[in-house]
């Protein structure tokens, strides 16, 4: 294996952040997210999101934090509308439904929820028979690698609250959606677009770990004791606390982003000029490709990426650019794609 | 603050642990716990506790670990036993009945559950209108510092084979009880101990992390898919399986839990001459003593620990001693107790 | 068999209740519970029991409607507090742990809870590692058939409203309770003795059914989703709604208590002159006493009831009078016991 | 309002079952379905259904049977499969997915689910980031009156069987799709049909009552536990035990089917004669009929029935007869749609 494509997630952790907890290693501190670090984490956090009166809590995971979140604003008889191509429908293994909620799902237009998708669910749903929808749920960026306009967020914020839906932005990728050049969201505009979002570590250099930003009043009151219900709350939060500190305390977490954006779009500028066809315009770090098979079999010895939808003849596969890709690996994964492709 | 006696996860790791963390920065690793360190990790552990047939997963703490090995065993009309002071009762608000299974307690002996507590719980529940238990739960150590002889173990998970219950056993503190000179179970007697058991990291100098060794192969079918339902599926697995890795590949693990145990012991010795009052027997890394609550107001400005149970006149706290903690601490600590105590 | 004591629900119905249901049979009604029968069994309902403003659903079983209110009621990590005895804890087969719920009991005075055990319960859940207790639950009359005197709920409502806890009383048998001679409470002050309560029908003289009546407007919104989401809707609503109409639109759910009652005395006076000892004062239908092993063997052939406490030599029965015992059954039975126990 | 043809649970009961239960007033019973009713119901259920090995339970209602079925097959990762139009997707109020199951769902072929269906859905689920298929769920008759013949129930048990999935049919109007004159089934073909279904009597004929038949082993033990665990289980039991004795013990069951079902098609072939458009073949006793918007207000005024597609132009209504439904109901509505239709 030359290089993995494969995800966002295959190195342990960006140096700074592991340069960090190594200087923190002597130190005691408090368990469970009491700490100073923690403290201060959360404190960056609610300055660059300009969300001074949110609660902010670090969990481990996003699977753990979409549960966590959901199972906590919903009633028993409350759904959470997602596209269809939504993580919490496909990616989950029910855990969302374990905690006791249905998944409503209409089609996605462009890996995307809209207004008039969560006009339609609630026009479907109209009495005691039916789920009630209970919140809207989207992710920035989306499983597609596209992102979400301030515009389209307000809108759908805007829908939500006239219908007294919750509305939760799943920012797993959130630094890859705010750095994206096509991006027009500034991260202080957070804060006023939904009632819950979170920035996701995991996926953008950190050893683990997602900041849940309740921005939303009714959201708040004993989240913890639901972290811990659930099983999230770490024993050493401060492992957390001290990543969050470190990605928050300068510009850290969006470089990471920003980064990874440039690659994808210089790998998709690469792949332009090999002819290759895309199935989707790269906006963030995700750059889905279609080739015929025997070209993906061929560079699948060498590199590692995800099988998107397999076709026939050819077929759509995924390369992500992560925190820690390098120009080389892009350059040398180009140059064995040119040799296969013309040989 | 001189020092924290609060617990045994205050310091992020082991300087080994994080010395392998940093040498493994540079690699790109299989998601979900898919990589190699998890697969070193698993053969380590297979071979260290006797179990070649053991399916082992690593998730990342107590609770989380706690909920999916119990909402997996049991039938949603089935209770877990455990005694009164168990950890799954007591201090994981509710995420064991979270998950829909009653937590059935008795009084706890010494912190320990009986053979005759299991039949005393089945021949109380006796019709369809009760639970039925379905799992016995111990933790070895115990809550409160004390562990199980093998003969203990034994007799339990007879009586549970014989009632056909499943036997789990919670190590989150597995190392110590292990490595107690007052114990007398081999890592490698634990598979024919219990169905299931694991070996705690987060407590014993890992920055995270719990291997769960499933004997039982009842119990493992589809395991990995119900701890992607509970929101226990690292992204980054091998964060989880390089620490494992490193503590299991040679003694590590059960060396930290010796050094633990040993100035524990020293601890306790050095209490003694100061006449102070245990409430048990130290067998592990925890010394549980009782002094008057002035002096305990006195030597919290400069020390950490956790109150145990608060009485009027004198209380009983609790002092951990961890991987980390060093004579020197434990030397400042009796010093200034002592000026306390002959003020 | 001779007869039965061994519950009040061992017949049908009343036969009013059966004469109506036949009355009806020709009707067609609109279903799950939006029929005029319902509608006027709701009117009468809340005249009877003061409570204008209320939320009244028609539910099928004791079980099924403990469950409905308490999930609807609390959050995840709450739980709800009852005595040890209490039908949730015991007797439903972890039915409110089945919905996410840690039942947490502490020893009944009694048969009942008291404010201090409020207090108590409150004092040991002190942080987020520990559910948070959200409701309180009781029964009257109590599973030993003693009864709460209006300054007993009147002190317990008023320390859960201070602790922001709810406060259920299940009245599964309401009908007795109230209607026994050393009760004090009127019908009519129910509303203000609780949050929510139901009036039970099953043990009481109808097919089945149990009335919630819901007081606190946060109780209230979506209730009847609830039910359907708890699979406690039923399609045949209005089978419910003329069987409460029958039994509240005159005095006869309070008749048939009052019946019960007068006859549970009358039974208790006839077994205090053959010297038969009692294991609490009798107070409803329920009757409580000791006898001897093999006495209880000897009428056992010709009486049901239920086995209590089994002692080595001798034990505690349950005698059960319902709304259909007749004074010859216990004519009857006094005088078969009374030869046994001078054979 | 003339008639409702709104639905099969308008009308209390057929009069032979409240005879039944009529003259069962004055016994004795013992509870929770050990009653001697019960175990005739289950005996001459058993016959029928030649399903002599088979647990049989009588529980209250569809949506209650779903959940409690599903909910006891299905380990925690795993999810259903059903057509989108089936009734647990939509009209259950998220009650399966309230047990912590998703529903998953493809588009239904005529309201059913095809053996293709089963293979797609299974090839769609490839690892632990999704839900496992563990169970089929289809109805027969299906939700748009629609029955499955011999064949395609076999087949879809076949591709269960290969795949290690319980089957189970929903018979909720199991007597009209078994009496339906295009049916193939006998009801002794049943139990070789599938792993669990269930004969519904709420919408035919009983007050309330569905009985389940288990018919694989692995879905029995402790069944009774789990009815109790979700509050399904009736104190009085012996009411549904008298009721499905009634239905059972001679061929009343089908004949009410049949009955609905012979009405049904000489209401379709009324209808026919007044050129009125079907949307479906009438197989069952469900009529899917396609008018004006101003002609279905106009006999709205004085006719019950659901709008089940409404259009901007002309809707699709549907007519449900029912185990009451007399003759005279059905040519007085044609008489007045004619007079409508005519003006």
């Amino acid at each position: 294996m030359k290089y993995r494509f494969t995800n966002d997630y295959s190195e342990i952790a960006h140096p700074r952040i592991l340069q960090r907890l190594l200087e923190c290693q002597n130190e005691q501190n408090i368990g469970y997210g009491f700490d100073v670090h923690t403290e201060n984490a959360v404190k960056h956090i609610k300055r660059v999101f300009n969300a001074s009166n949110a609660d902010v809590y670090l969990l481990n995971g996003g699977t753990q934090t979409n549960l966590t979140v959901i199972s906590y604003a919903l009633k028993p008889y409350e759904a959470v509308l997602a596209c269809d191509t939504g993580h919490i429908n496909v990616h989950e293994t029910g855990a969302i439904e374990g905690t006791g909620h249905k998944v409503f799902t209409l089609p996605n237009t462009n890996g995307k929820l809209t207004p008039n998708d969560v006009r339609k669910a609630l026009d479907i749903h109209i009495d005691c028979h039916m789920v009630k929808i209970g919140m809207v749920y989207v992710s920035n960026s989306t499983e597609t690698g596209t992102i979400y306009t301030k515009k389209e967020l307000e809108e759908l914020y805007k829908v939500c609250k006239e219908n007294d839906l919750y509305f939760f932005v799943d920012g797993a990728r959130l630094s890859s959606a705010l750095s994206s050049k096509y991006n027009d969201i500034l991260p202080e505009d957070m804060s006023s677009l939904c009632d819950v979002f979170y920035a996701g570590g995991t996926k953008i250099g950190l050893m683990a770990g997602e900041a849940v930003i309740i921005l939303n009043d009714k959201l708040k009151k004993d989240f913890k004791y639901h972290i811990k219900n659930r099983g999230a709350l770490s024993s050493k939060g401060f492992v957390l606390g001290i990543q969050f500190e470190e990605a928050f305390k300068d510009n850290l977490y969006f470089e990471m982003g920003k980064q990874e954006n440039e690659l994808a779009l210089y790998l998709s500028s690469e792949l332009e000029k090999l002819n290759v066809k895309f199935s989707s315009k790269v906006e963030t770090n995700q750059v889905f490709i279609i080739l015929k098979n025997e070209i993906i079999e061929k560079i699948a010895s060498d590199y590692g990426f995800e099988m998107w939808e397999k076709g026939d003849k050819e077929s759509c596969i995924r390369l992500v650019v992560s925190f820690a890709t390098k120009k080389e690996s892009i350059d040398m994964f180009i140059k064995d794609l040119n040799l296969i492709l013309n040989k």
